[in-house]
């Protein structure tokens, strides 16, 4: 019988193109779905949380998946880490409501952005962390996160110029804060448009090295544009952290 | 004018056939000389304070080497993080007695060897850890360790069978702790053997999986038997912290 099972999910994105299935290339979402086809004996669906980019990482992705297996939760898991790559690491199996849907059901998202301002070089996890020439000022970027907060048009911090639906979203909280040689960017939301995290700490961090003023942040989220923005920040320093249902 | 120098160098050991020179192999030592080679315009040589396997990692490995460079201590550190691979930083480097040899006058050294002991995969430090199966009982290796704390002929440890000079080393400290899925151990001492670090966590690992009881590592010391000791532990979870002068 078909059971809806809630899967979350851990996974290096530099070794994958992002999370969505393409053909001929490894993505986490394709990855998925290769292994639970086998166990399942049939087609499956792995529906995500959202879409991360390639080289964005995450450490509690959620999907949802329908399968039809006798299997336990433990056994789903311990079959997925077996045979999935060492690069994805599936943290939970849980079986969910019947109309449980991973993307339609989730209620906010936390994303984390690392930089590197030390001034070595970061060996062991130079995937995870963005490198940063100079030391962002934080009490301007906390001023300029702390107007870029609430409920705004963020159509200016879309990659997708295209975009048809609403470009209104909620950002709850921004914080920035250092530990050491480590600057870590916080981003809680109801859901973000594509590539906006990455984007704002791109604007976040021109605020930062001073080349605007935290105000100018508002002109921008006015002006609907993406090219008054700043740039967007590799994908490496991104992480998805949690997604809250 | 020639001075020496010394050097605090971390180093991702994934990515090196080890840190000794050796022909046509990517090495930290080859790499390090590679560069300083050109800094110095002429032949140098790096003295490092050990040597450690290929796949071993180092924090803070120290190396002593004589330049005749115009350049400050910052210029040096700066040139050699430029042009070295990014696995390898050069956290510091500073102006050293003339008669300082990296090896010759080392105390003492830390080591720390990592085992993932979680239920999933570990995914973002995957090079850096050695992967268990089992949960090994942690009084019973402290037992052991206990047992092989301080002054004792680490032959039986000791991976090279016809180490000429003596094998007596003391081991002031063992250290075993647990936190969250990841199990430390830290390992103090004068000098070590070949591979002695990692034959003695192959070991501590056989006594804390109850294959073999925590007073049977005196029988090990006694015997001088390599063969009578546990398996040489991967070296991914080996870690070079610090070297005392």
């Amino acid at each position: 019988m078909e059971k809806n099972y809630k899967l979350t999910i851990a996974y290096d994105g530099s070794r994958f193109y992002g999370w969505e299935r393409q053909p001929g290339r490894d993505t986490v979402q394709g990855k998925l779905e290769g292994v639970l086809t086998r166990l399942n004996d049939g087609p499956v669906n792995v529906i995500g949380a959202g879409r991360t980019d390639a080289g964005v990482h995450a450490r509690a992705m959620v999907a949802s998946v329908r399968l039809d297996t006798q299997g336990s939760c433990q056994e789903i898991q311990a079959y997925l880490n077996r045979y999935l790559p060492t690069a994805i690491a599936v943290r939970e199996v849980k079986e969910a409501a019947d109309r449980f849907h991973a993307r339609y059901n989730a209620l906010g998202k936390t994303y984390r952005y690392t930089c590197y301002v030390g001034s070595a070089k970061p060996v062991f996890d130079r995937p995870y962390v963005t490198v940063l020439d100079y030391r962002p000022d934080l009490d301007r970027m906390r001023r300029a996160a702390e107007l870029l907060t609430g409920t705004h048009d963020f159509k200016a911090f879309c990659a997708n110029p295209r975009m048809k639906k609403s470009t209104v979203r909620c950002v709850d909280s921004i914080t920035i804060r250092q530990e050491k040689d480590r600057l870590y960017f916080h981003f809680h939301g109801n859901s973000f448009l594509q590539n906006m995290v990455r984007i704002l700490v791109g604007t976040l961090l021109e605020v930062g090295r001073g080349r605007w003023e935290p105000e100018y942040v508002q002109e921008i989220l006015a002006s609907g544009d993406r090219r008054m923005a700043g740039p967007t920040a590799p994908p490496e320093g991104l992480c998805l952290m949690k997604v809250d249902y």
